[in-house]
């Protein structure tokens, strides 16, 4: 009876597989691209305005033409429902809508349109679901109009959350909550629902916005999780003086001591590698920066990722030490201004994209998936917090994104839609 | 007949030395000051403006009130003269009157009144002199409004360089000819005299802008001479990516390049101490500089400093080895910005400085002088091409200088006025 159940559900799940449509696809990501589109190929579509509230619309269009029940909650997140069944909890699939100021058509966009895909599929295999599949566009995932990032899923995953968010300013001084306010009243026809639903699951599929998979050679990668990381400030304060007339053993250089530390930090990031520790002192400021003259402070940060928060952990201590020894060559401090541990994804659902994404390549003549981590934060990291969570990565040339040339062979965005048909599909059925 | 020659020299610079009036020299001071003076007790005088031509007006009254005749150049050096007994070449002293946009009280005012206090010195002793004493006030020497510095002392060892100074344009597109012509005008009184007039020698006192004479406890110092200076510029281009999601394997991490670089001329710095060679990173353009950004480009500045020109050359030849080694880890660009051969100032006159800075801190009771080598640039540099040059330091408390806060103890001060009284009274006497 059990194996009968789940031989179903391989079934269906193929079926729906099978129905996903690669030109409609293609299609769908060319006509959402169109909302902000630029000269260049880049997408200009950030969360809640203008343009974002036409995609919206268009969005809305799209998924009742094709049968679907649209809802809509406080943080103005959408979902589009192919009912299934039963009342029990839905399958959720999707992403974001919403762009950087200057971004691609595929980051967030492409993890939507895949999941309407699959409705579609279902719908043109005409297989029934036990549980509904349920497609979000979560609102304001990149976070450079309001920060932070990820503030629709975040929110749903803990409503409590969204009071602070609302009160957030844009840089016009709008805040988020008045254009929360806005994009609601737009959805007059879309019913309201209440944030945290309960959720059999959730799958998102996204462009893996590094050379990972680009590198392998492979068109699919099973997510395991989401990188710890933290941030920090080191601020080093000196004495600015005449480049010329003070003698080097009475400086207090603070560009001096800092370079000490940061090839102290780049060595110590060398022995993690096999750990793949990632470390980036990616802003400086020097003052009084002139050319003849000491700098007298110097501020820089540290970025560092690791799958492994043992690893971060200990990386933590050592730059406490290295600020420690390093003290003495100007006034040190050191600041830790965020810190997130690492999301890692249930054991069942690697299992369950793995079989998916194995099943999509395998038909395609590709070769077989990998494991990866993902680099960059995703609406999946606060969703893990809430119900069995998966992501599906596809490649992205160059490794590039958040940038106008993103782009990922048709190819392999069928790929993983084809991956996110099964997956959801064989969850929709159990 | 040449001992008593060099007898009477003597007995004529001890009492111009012995007439030096510390209390009329901190007066002139403080009212020259009034000139741009600042409530926190800097001063701003840039070259040329309203205030400066007022300050000017200021030392041409007071030094026709002393007796002195009183001429002018084509770059607006001023030159006041007590006549000799001879038409052979005169003994020049002086410095300049202008500063930083905020400067302080002595840096070049204090040698100009220094000057003047020697003519007003030998007149109350009544002793004549062989040669002509004159005092100069240097224009633009500090270059911060027009650039480069020196323009004033450069110019009249070199009159070719006028004519290229005045089409240098300030902040607000006033070209220095114009500013000059205004000065000039602004003088119908004063006779005009050419440039690069023949001299017996030049003797610049100066208040040291570092803290040497302050870290030994000694008030007066001998410059032996100025350092040797280059200026370069590197840049570093890598490829700007994401944080997270970039292994560190593939990364062409600009800023990871540059401290790499930095930490090698750090260390070859270190081991170069005994030479006294003086490395500044001071000046550095981090792109993107977004804190989850791989740094892109990064570009920094080298100013480095030696007396000894060989062991620069050494420098140079390490910086461009350790950019060939690391060239690897980014595109490198090297580019030499400017370079300044080092002054050393003639023998005789470093011995003649020493007798009257050992004289005077004798008289008072101090310790004995030292000798100490310039790491700022001075007008005298460009005077030591022309004829035989000296410097005399005073301290600078805390180092500082091109500060409201630049200060020297008056009894130093003192002792500074009645070393150069002494030094330029012998000279003008031989």
């Amino acid at each position: 009876m059990e194996h009968t159940k789940q031989e179903l559900a391989r079934q269906t799940a193929q079926a729906a597989q099978d129905h996903v449509d690669g030109e409609r696809l293609r299609l769908a990501i060319a006509e959402l691209a169109s909302f902000g589109g630029r000269s260049d190929g880049g997408v200009s579509r950030e969360t809640l305005t203008d343009t974002d509230l036409k995609a919206r619309r268009h969005l809305v269009d799209r998924a009742r033409s094709m049968g679907c029940v649209v809802e809509i909650d406080d943080c103005a997140n959408l979902f589009f429902r192919r009912a299934g069944q039963s009342d029990l909890p839905s399958v959720l699939t999707g992403s974001h809508a919403d762009t950087q100021p200057v971004g691609g058509k595929l980051d967030g966009a492409y993890g939507v349109l895949a999941g309407l895909e699959v409705i579609q599929a279902l719908n043109d295999a005409a297989v029934p679901t036990l549980r509904s599949v349920e497609v979000v566009a979560w609102t304001n995932e990149e976070g450079s109009r309001f920060g932070p990032g990820c503030m629709g899923s975040s929110a749903f995953v803990e409503p409590a959350r969204l009071a602070g968010y609302r009160a957030v300013v844009d840089g016009n001084q709008v805040a988020f909550g008045e254009a929360l306010d806005r994009a609601l009243e737009a959805m007059p026809d879309v019913p309201r629902r209440a944030l945290r639903q309960p959720l059999a699951g959730f799958v998102e599929l996204h462009i893996e916005q590094g050379p990972v998979l680009e590198h392998a050679g492979v068109p699919l990668g099973v997510v395991t999780g989401i990188q710890s990381v933290r941030w920090y400030r080191v601020q080093v304060t000196g004495v600015a003086a005449h480049a010329g007339t003070t003698p080097m053993e009475v400086r207090a250089d603070a560009m001096a001591a800092s370079v000490e530390v940061a090839h102290c930090l780049y060595a110590e990031a060398a022995k993690l590698a096999a750990s793949q520790l990632r470390l980036t002192l990616g802003r400086w400021v020097v003052s009084p920066n002139s050319i003849n003259t000491i700098p007298g402070a110097v501020e820089f940060t540290i970025d560092v990722r690791c799958v492994d928060e043992q690893v971060l952990a200990g990386f933590d201590r050592t730059l406490r030490d290295i600020i420690g020894t390093n003290a003495g060559r100007g006034r040190m401090a050191l600041e830790c201004l965020f810190e997130r541990p690492p999301t890692r994804f249930a054991q069942e659902m690697l299992t369950l994209v793995e079989e998916a994404c194995t099943r999509a390549s395998h038909l395609a003549c590709r070769p077989p998936p990998i494991r990866v981590t993902s680099g960059a934060f995703h609406d999946a990291m606060y969703l893990a917090e809430h119900c069995p969570t998966a992501m599906i990565f596809v490649p992205s040339q160059g490794g590039l994104s958040h940038n106008a040339a993103e782009e990922t062979a048709h190819e392999d965005l069928l790929l993983g839609a084809q991956a996110l048909a099964y997956a959801v599909t064989r969850m929709a059925c159990a």
